[in-house]
């Protein structure tokens, strides 16, 4: 299989997979270079924004960052337009988180999503399914582009160290991939992404795409370094997390400088339905500034922090 | 304060307040013997449809019930008509449960409903304050009269076995109320209410109240009992519990013979965040009837139980 991979840097989130990659190699390439590498190596991690291929996607993606804003009709055509000028219609899978503070607040409204998705695509060749998939709390324990290698990282090292988050997230669309891709049967992807990912192939994978783009591929996750400005967090009372807030940790690792600074972001040690014992270490803010280590702590301190902790009540109105 | 509480029967769910109070005291009173205990005690615990005080809203019930539908244009005048004639009008609390698999799956919706029935209360002089509560997944570890009616007897003679989201859950709601009727400051009603059940002044109330409505004030939650067909089931796979689907467990729960059948129910073990062993047990059915118990455990089969393990994958589209 041939999986030329292009992904975006954040647009309106603390880190995209273009950011997260870089950490590890660069990302940015002709389309001249991508197509040596990748038929060297059947598959590359870039960044699709650097590719001359979809020139109006750069320019409408920076109108959207500062708006905060993406709205479908600039969404579908901007992962439509760099997949097809990859060239793939053999087969794509599109991940659409659903939970709320994300893009999708409900299953619902991200199904309807998946439809006008896979008609679109398909009117231009392109064979898509697309994976709905839960993120009512952050996958891993990461947000930020250089903690994200790390734990993704770490992951590929040694499959027993989890997240299982991440593990089941990362197989099931990998699973999708193989299956349509015919090296596995229908409900049997997932198991064999598994495999791939236990046994310490995917991890070689990555080692050659990241010497290939120009990284170290010999990097370890100690060393990617974090910070240096960071600032830990304490339960205030012992009880049960009954939920992860994604909007309020996006907007600490955006006030810590995510996703430019790479360094910044934040790690959330305790997710929805862990105890936690007051006193219990739960957070950590990252950044490459004092100043925006102080600004993302004030959010911190006025929203309570995004690990909700017992409380059964949501609102009272 | 006095508070006469008027419950329903399950309408559309497996179990209503009224049907797990039944277990441990009579609920069906006139309006005359009602009367009589709230000024003796300031306090009851009755199914609202026995008396002649709304006498439209039992015929309106019984044709939703089969229909397991239940409209605002019905929800509002059949909550309202109720407290109206016990004459509640200091305060009145609404908990509006929010999650997927309940009546109202995003809090905007709950939030839209709330101010609508705010509203309409205040328009006969009630005044409402409406509690948006989580109800992703059940709270606590029970579904069906008589295992509820166990599981809060049990957290009411003692409040270290929890299950800590029921304790959160009801505090916050007599947090409010206790605040609405001058007991507490704005913002320490919940910690109040957590006193009261703690100190076991909570239980000696329940007592008084069990007593007075004519049941055995000494009963034990094992004095309740289940089933007495009943079957386990455990878990095919390690990993982490990630949803525990309400409509699934409604759905068991009712084939085995709630609400109607006090002593059918569900236990669930673990909850969302849970790590989970293969081979562990992680729930029970109870069911008065075989035959009942064999349709219940078909849906389990059928659907792969209500505890999803591991997947992040909601839907492939």
């Amino acid at each position: 299989m041939i999986i030329p991979k292009t992904s975006t840097r954040a647009i309106t989130s603390p880190s995209g997979t273009a950011d997260s990659m870089e950490v590890l190699a660069p990302v940015t390439f002709t389309s001249e270079e991508v197509e040596k590498m990748v038929s060297e190596l059947n598959a590359c991690i870039i960044w699709g924004g650097a590719l001359d291929i979809a020139p109006a996607d750069n320019v409408l993606i920076e109108v959207e960052r500062p708006l905060h804003y993406d709205p479908w009709g600039l969404m579908i055509p901007s992962i439509l337009a760099k997949k097809i000028a990859m060239g793939v219609n053999a087969g794509l899978v599109l991940d659409i988180p659903v939970g709320e503070g994300t893009k999708f607040s409900t299953p619902s409204r991200g199904k309807e999503f998946a439809h006008v998705f896979k008609q679109i695509a398909s009117n231009f060749g392109v064979k898509a399914e697309c994976a709905l998939t839960l993120a009512h709390q952050p996958i891993g324990h990461a947000v930020g582009p250089a903690i994200e290698a790390k734990e993704a990282l770490r992951l590929l090292l040694d499959y027993n160290v989890g997240p299982n988050s991440l593990i089941e997230k990362s197989t099931s669309l990998a699973g999708i991939l193989l299956e349509m891709g015919g090296k596995a049967q229908r409900g049997e992807g997932q198991t064999l992404a598994k495999q791939i990912l236990q046994s310490g192939n995917a991890y070689k994978k990555m080692r050659d795409i990241i010497e290939l783009q120009g990284g170290d591929p010999d990097i370890q996750p100690d060393d990617i370094e974090l910070g240096p400005y960071q600032k830990d967090f304490y339960s205030n009372k012992s009880g049960h997390i009954t939920e992860v807030d994604n909007a309020i940790i996006n907007q600490i690792a955006k006030a810590a400088g995510c996703p430019y600074a790479k360094t910044s972001g934040v790690e959330i040690y305790r997710k929805q339905g862990a105890k936690i014992e007051k006193g219990e270490k739960i957070f950590t803010i990252y950044s490459n500034s004092e100043n925006k280590l102080r600004r993302a702590r004030k959010i911190y301190n006025s929203t309570g922090g995004p690990i909700i902790l017992g409380g059964m009540l949501i609102e009272r109105i």
